[in-house]
């Protein structure tokens, strides 16, 4: 039987189309809303946040401005004041229903920030909030493991991106769907898929690790693990990973790593790779081309993509590698224990 | 025998007074530093970069400004330039060598931030690189696992956000020495030091959570674990606990909650303690008074402190508790496999 998460990470592609569709021409609108500001401040929990941990490296590498992930908690449980004029806050909520993003948001506003929403929350509440809204297109996503509204997030938040003068070529993102088409073909062909669940079956943990413009990739890799199969899956920045519990990837605990085919955090993901496989452990590698996959000891392929989108297709295989393990372990990816598809936060 | 990190957990007290003699009398100082400055940007790594997280929520809740953590990649492997006109840029790290951090600051200063460093390394690159050196009085660290050196970051950090304007009482920073004195001979006389310790040992993780002044504790509690016991400790926030990976609290999976005796997060905590055990998991605490204690299956006590100031005092169970499981693992706390003291994360 098909899964409902298989289902919707094989809808992707037509999500991505119609999302793009839909938000492309609205790069004017965020220009507009931007023009007086000069960062960007990110509400989002969950998988939203690391969505937004996308956007923060995209808007810092490529549209020159500084991105902060807000701490949620600082509005809605201390009620501080902050001075946020001169701040773009973007509220990124699946529903767009989340008390606490909504209230996070408004707080925003209230303390001078001008405001944008991303949500697949057609006439949310968050999507009402906010001066600008970026709806997307996904569609109604059953499985409690989001799939095609993390995509879509990340489309929108390229848009925003090219709305802040992002130096990329907007061209790239039209590649995407196709993109996310072949990959999914590839990765089920791939005798490594099934390989990696197995090995995965058998150990409580994992490190996941990505370096710049993929480490929300690896971040949501290792959420999906740890929601849809209850692994121990620990998500760190490269950087982290060499400061300090590299101790913890041994013979029980393998590392999964995530890169672009290009770029200039490939290098140090290699580099990884063979530190840990120099250390008798396993290293599974998704994308990072042929470099990456050869210094790994089973590899999972990636999109042929610009670093800058490759994102919004890079976790495709790992969420083909959530499902299949969860599948192997013998759970339900779409019904995980203890999760609701929206999650109020407050007390 | 002792180790040299329990040692080095004893040396707190002294270190902390000789730290806030040193750096109360530089406050105006960094008042002066920050006068046009409107933001602080943090760039650390490690336990360090756990130390910021303090550093962030303390400069959002009580002295008005918005706080980021950096992504140094974003400065040392991006080379993108960036507007940090009007923000402050603190580097936090203990050797003050770390060729990365160093490089993040002086690029920052390049984009326009004024700089300050907070380091243990009288001398070092980075003390002689920042307009002002916030250098703390550790002396010297030998045991691996960061003790001494974090808790007078934080001190450290807390002098910062005077220097902020932060509207609290300096005094409270006095009464740190004598209660992490108090601290260590009540968690060494608690039975429960011994009993987590014994349960932590027969699983393969825990998820370690906390929330606002209390999140930094949480993050550095599971990178001690992670660092010196190889445990999968995940650390979470308390939002994004209840968002998603709660899944993965079980009865294989127990779940540590820090806390502060009071403050606006603590009815949260104790609602999480009180869900987790009521799903069958085990719930150890550290800190947050009675109320947190009852809620969960084992406590460990915590600083009678206010809450701006507990995460300097917190951390100390947290201390014990890993030294207390590294040995009853059979492991040697004092020198983890694969760690160096002085980390360089370039390629």
């Amino acid at each position: 039987m098909t899964t409902r998460m298989r289902s919707e990470i094989g809808e992707q592609p037509a999500a991505l189309r119609a999302t793009l569709d839909a938000l492309l021409p609205q790069v004017s609108d965020v220009g507009s809303l931007a023009r007086d500001t000069r960062q960007v401040l990110f509400i989002a929990r969950g998988t939203s946040d690391n969505a937004a941990v996308y956007g923060r490296y995209l808007v810092e590498t490529h549209a020159g401005r500084l991105g902060t992930l807000a701490a949620p908690s600082v509005a809605t449980t201390y009620r501080s004041r902050l001075d946020l004029s001169g701040v773009l806050a973007v509220a990124v909520s699946q529903s767009g229903k989340t008390e606490e993003i909504v209230e996070t948001m408004t707080w925003a506003a209230d303390c001078g920030a001008r405001t944008l929403a991303i949500t697949n929350g057609h006439g949310s509440p968050l999507a009402e909030a906010a001066e600008v809204a970026l709806l997307t297109e996904a569609g109604d996503e059953l499985a409690v493991p989001a799939t095609k509204t993390y995509t879509t997030q990340l489309a929108a938040l390229a848009v925003l991106g090219l709305g802040l003068g992002a130096d990329v070529d907007p061209a790239d993102l039209r590649r995407v769907p196709d993109e996310i088409e072949r990959l999914i073909a590839v990765t089920e062909e791939s005798p490594a898929l099934a390989e990696i669940a197995t090995e995965l079956s058998r150990v409580p943990g994992a490190v996941v690790s990505g370096r710049g413009i993929a480490f929300g990739t690896a971040l949501e890799l290792a959420l999906k693990l740890k929601e849809a199969c209850y692994l121990h899956a620990m998500g760190l920045s490269y950087a982290d990973l060499l400061h300090g519990p590299i101790a913890v990837v041994d013979r029980d605990t393998p590392a999964i790593l995530v890169a672009a085919d290009s770029g200039p955090t490939l290098p140090g993901t290699v580099a990884l790779a063979q530190r840990v496989t120099g250390e008798g452990a396993r290293a599974y590698t998704v994308g990072g081309g042929p470099e990456l996959a050869a210094a790994g000891s089973l590899a999972l392929p990636g999109p042929r993509l610009p670093e800058w989108v490759a994102p919004l297709a890079l976790i495709v295989p790992g969420q083909l590698l959530t499902e299949a393990l969860a599948r192997t372990l013998g759970l339900d990816p779409d019904v995980p224990r203890g999760l609701n598809k929206v999650t109020q936060t407050g007390v």
